[in-house]
């Protein structure tokens, strides 16, 4: 890993709102590379923060989101999608002007949305995706190297100043990201594809097998339902807020699995062949993109 | 990786036709573990097996499955599943009375119905099916370990005699595998889900991905699609022999994706969680059984 010369760090105070296993990560990522003074984790549950700060992960805790956001240059909100736009609203309401919050919600769509007043406000919000994470959960999961060599997508409005965007675009990049730029409506559209979709039909495999047939599982099993073990309530929300987008590439699948289907019930051995030569030169393909480095 | 102690070999000659990632494998984990005297390696493709006998997985080289099987006290045929009763009987055919043949096809009922006859011969062939493997392909992929504390399916038939049943279970055993017996049959309708299901979903998901979305992917979709990076021909050749029982599969996938879809369009929150709970519920219960250690 590479740790930056001891330089000014990037910002003084952060508040990282949701101290989990995004949240956990980036506090441990930003205090590794020694970009930022101090970092207030902000959290429900004190007994869980005070947790977080024996673990060397935060500096300061605080359960009150407007108190901590007082004090802080940035704040970070990386509570479930959910809970995110009113966790931005209390950092907003006691901010100075000029401070950034930022998120790292999977959906952007209806979070953007909703906080579009806030992109040209004397407190600026930018929305943010680190592309990054586990079915895991919890601090205790979290990794200073969580968000190396992975993409970060950065969802500014139109009206967003741009030092902003560059502001929220160094933070990310300065945990090892690599960047890039979406509408909140083309991230929802390719996000309903990449990651959403993948946790619907993991769910409906893992669901799909009958008990007794557990034991004669494999890795190739495990793998494909991988996700599957992710927080039911997270995804409920995800799925919510990215409902059309979600459901067009359910039926983009569930087309694809009825072109298969019928090849076999046809015993059409050319097409069926074909099909998955067509899945395999897909999937191989991924292993050529930038993300895989850290894969 | 525990070496068992200078004990006589389990076999004196074992032939293994087809030296991919299984045979391989089998071939480097019986050498590792001093449980054969020589393995002579099988293809069709001199220079590959040259290559193999070069990486020391090997102990000689044969492109002839008669000529290796007259030598060998055990043959075991790891070729793809259309080739397996072919190769089976050409081994047969010249092998001493008290042999055995096995195999490593990811199918049973086709190739163990074809080769009934061998089922109380001089000649005793014993279905099996050992749950490793990966992705990749070739000897050069092979490891000695890939079968260590992987399931390991025996499907002989009601007429096999019990000792030649109990020496293919030894073989297994001795490199690493727990053992279990089931019907071709019933080997077929839990592969169907364990294995063949989770391929097919892997493909259709891996070829419905837009290509400009591709950067966009993180690890959760690749650990998804993984296995849709396999061999198509290989692939081909056991849907077709198992399609009956991956139909059934596929519907049982379809039925709970459609009860996933509909809680979306239906904005029924509880509903979805439920299933999405219920599936990280199976999900989790599948790392508390045996392969998981492995996994």
């Amino acid at each position: 890993m590479t740790v930056l010369s001891p330089v000014s760090p990037l910002e003084d105070i952060i508040a990282i709102v949701g101290v989990g296993l995004i949240g956990g990560s980036l506090a441990a990522a930003l205090k590794q590379r020694k970009q930022v003074r101090a970092v207030i984790g902000v959290g429900r549950n004190r007994q869980r923060l005070e947790a977080t700060k024996e673990a060397g992960l935060i500096d300061e805790i605080e359960v009150d989101v407007s108190v901590a956001a007082k004090r802080a240059n940035v704040v970070v909100v990386c509570t479930p999608v959910d809970r995110i736009v009113a966790d931005v609203r209390a950092a907003a309401s006691s901010m100075q002007p000029g401070a950034l919050i930022t998120d790292a919600g999977s959906t952007k769509g209806v979070i953007c949305g909703e906080l579009a007043d806030l992109a040209t406000g004397p407190v600026t919000f930018v929305g943010a995706h680190p592309l990054a994470g586990s079915e895991k959960q919890g601090f205790e999961s979290a990794s200073a190297t969580l968000f190396e060599g992975r993409v970060c997508v950065l969802t500014p409005l139109p009206q967003t100043p741009v030092n902003q965007v560059e502001r929220t675009r160094r933070l990310w990049q300065a945990v090892g990201m690599q960047t890039c730029q979406l509408s909140p409506e083309e991230h929802d559209a390719a996000l309903a594809y990449t990651s959403h979709l993948p946790h619907a039909v993991a769910a409906a495999l893992a669901a799909a097998l009958p008990e007794e047939y557990r034991r004669l599982t494999s890795t190739g099993f495990r793998h494909t339902t991988r996700v599957a073990a992710g927080d039911p309530e997270l995804w409920t929300a995800i799925f919510r807020q990215n409902s059309q987008s979600v459901l067009a590439a359910l039926d983009a699948l569930t087309h694809r699995l009825g072109l298969i289907r019928a090849a076999i019930i046809a015993g059409d051995e050319p097409s069926l062949k074909k099909l998955l030569q067509q899945a395999k030169t897909d999937r191989m393909a991924l292993d050529a993109s930038p993300a895989s480095s850290a894969d």
